[in-house]
């Protein structure tokens, strides 16, 4: 059981530079066993290329290693909240993709300028409020995690599959870690789209909510038609 | 005959993802067979790289599945509405291609600034008027197929090979699928083109008349000299 | 010696979608050989990765078509006026590369804003004038050459190795087909270098006129210390 | 040792290309062994993919050729003005990256809006100062050197990595060749997402102190804790 999970973040993180989401070492992804209660994600600083299956640390959900001879991720704590605070969430990705990031540093949430966007989620893109200089202090990497949970907690991992962490770069999340990669995907498009419809026509206006909620309709939830039964 | 649409059609959405116009499954092209009556298209939600010529569906031109054990794509009424509206049109091509998304998202026609655009078609690219609720809410890919055909059909789909539908994206058209993909590709760097274009000087004054009947009828029409005879 | 120019010209047609400078079949290449007085160019509207040395068309400098069975470009008088009025010119480039393409389309000459401009030429990248109605209709890709030609005759081909046609793209030249590509990627990027600068601080200064010159005399003229021997 | 060197010279300016950093011939990496006193940097003008170990030259740190047939980089005396001043250095790398240049040419410092710029150093990227008209007559290339020089020594090259040359191109440093590509790699998404931050929001606030800080801190120092013991 482990190792399928291995395999499938050594496959997310893969995917990763692939889609041109991470250059030289910036990006990690992980996932999750809930039935054994571990958690398996990309080591700290390891190159995409050199990465095999031995590399890839499987953890608690307290963080303790269980497997493994790497150092995890630095940002292994944000993962963990998310993972401990929202059961259905199988899947983590956080990148610094371009697009996405230049929204991040804007400190602004994505606007939904369009159908695209609303494929993926009915709402604008989050951004996660300051932290405070104890939390920075005290513990930085879980106090990103717990604002990145305040950010969506209004409406869910379902509803919300990613958010921007402010002067960062996003998180996102999934049923697993491929699906937290297509939401990464997805997400870099969307902010790409609404960066040059911004600057194209500053006063764009939102998408049409008949229209947004048709379009997230046919993707997702009971009465989605989109795709192969 | 039918095997020929099929392969037109594989071909065809096999071409948007190599011209950089379709990420993840974004993107549909079908074809026609006139003398049969029928339509092929893409299957919804399957990934470019794993389509075969098994997974295209054929229907009727009232939608009605003849061959294909596959769900056709989500678009599929918006290609039929097109198809029984022009009887000159043989192929459609549907994308979210991203600068050409920019104007439908900031909800303005593309204007014509140079010879790229006037090569493709001697008008603005138009955009559709949005939707009413109720079209919405009854038929929302049938009511997109006759917005669209609202747009061009005071010059029609020679004139007109495309149009961005409000909010969301581009549709076009030619007499065969890889005609039509032709048209998107270029559709992409005309939109391109034009963004950078107003981004760089806001006041951008539309092509010159003369150059823009110029350019087009080299290619267009009967006293076209573009290519070979 | 014909055959050495076709191959040359070949290659450089061939060079134009390698370096990201021509779509579809936008852009094309030519070369002159002085000694026979023959002008080799592309066809019209022919693929790039179809290309062969059979389809080369060669002419005349009035035009007059002496071996290939292919129509040539339809730009072709464009270069035979400026191979007709520079003997020094070996080799043009025509292309619709799409940040060169925008400035252009503003109507805009491109500003010496840096060394990458100055390591190309020491003045800006002039603009040329709007045809007159007459010109368009009598013999609009013959005046377009003499545009060019006026755009460049103060300062001549050698200082400045390219122009923008208003409303339509750049026209690069060099002493032979190969050097008049090697022009065009270099005026893509300043252009791209120029439109994100200008983007970025709209009133952004003219590069200092003495590191100007003395990047130009680096690489051009009695003084060149750049490259080998 | 000097094979070494020259090796990791080479693979460092072949690297420029591969990372998309340098187009044509324009950029070039260079590195020093300090036991030997001797410097290896690309020549000038070859183009990247024609290079081999034999094209690299050797000089000493005043610039006196050591071995090798070719004459160095144009750039050469600006890189041995680095060496001289900071002995912490081993390799020094310049490009004409496109968007770092963008702000050279705008003139203007990078300002420090995201933890993908903190990961790479707590400052804003420095621009030089303009150089003096006797400056440019008499040595241009070691006063650039030496405005890089004045840009970076009140913090010194290990908190300062790299700087912008005013109106013209980035120059970068590190331990070894292959750490000053890294950091050209990363200064050019840095500059990429500071450009796009500023177009989109031009009040763009700086990154919060503490974040900027322990991010900082994260990477680099005795407190650091990313990447593998």
């Amino acid at each position: 059981m482990s190792d399928a999970l291995v395999e499938a973040v050594l496959e997310a993180n893969r995917a990763l530079p692939a889609h041109g989401l991470a250059a030289l070492t910036w990006g990690n992804a992980s996932g999750i066993d809930r039935e054994r209660g571990v958690v398996a994600i990309k080591p700290s600083g390891v190159a995409y290329d050199e990465l095999t299956a031995e590399d890839i640390v499987v953890l608690d959900l307290d963080g303790t290693v269980r497997t493994g001879s790497r150092r995890p991720s630095t940002d292994t704590p944000t993962h963990l909240v998310i993972y401990r605070e929202f059961e259905e969430i199988g899947g983590v990705v956080h990148t610094h993709s371009t697009w996405s990031v230049a929204w991040a540093q804007a400190q602004r949430e994505i606007p939904l300028l369009g159908t695209t966007h609303a494929d993926l989620c009915a709402h604008p893109i989050p951004l996660t409020r300051a932290l405070t200089a104890e939390e920075i202090a005290e513990d930085y990497e879980g106090a990103t995690g717990t604002a990145l949970v305040e950010a969506i907690s209004s409406r869910g991992p379902s509803e919300l599959p990613c958010a921007l962490v402010r002067g960062h770069a996003p998180f996102c999340w999934g049923a697993s870690p491929a699906q937290a990669v297509e939401v990464a995907v997805t997400l870099e498009e969307v902010a790409r789209m609404a960066l040059l419809t911004t600057l194209l026509e500053p006063a764009a206006e939102p998408l049409q909510a008949a229209v947004r909620d048709k379009h997230h309709e046919r993707k997702h939830g009971a009465r989605a038609y989109y795709g192969q039964p």
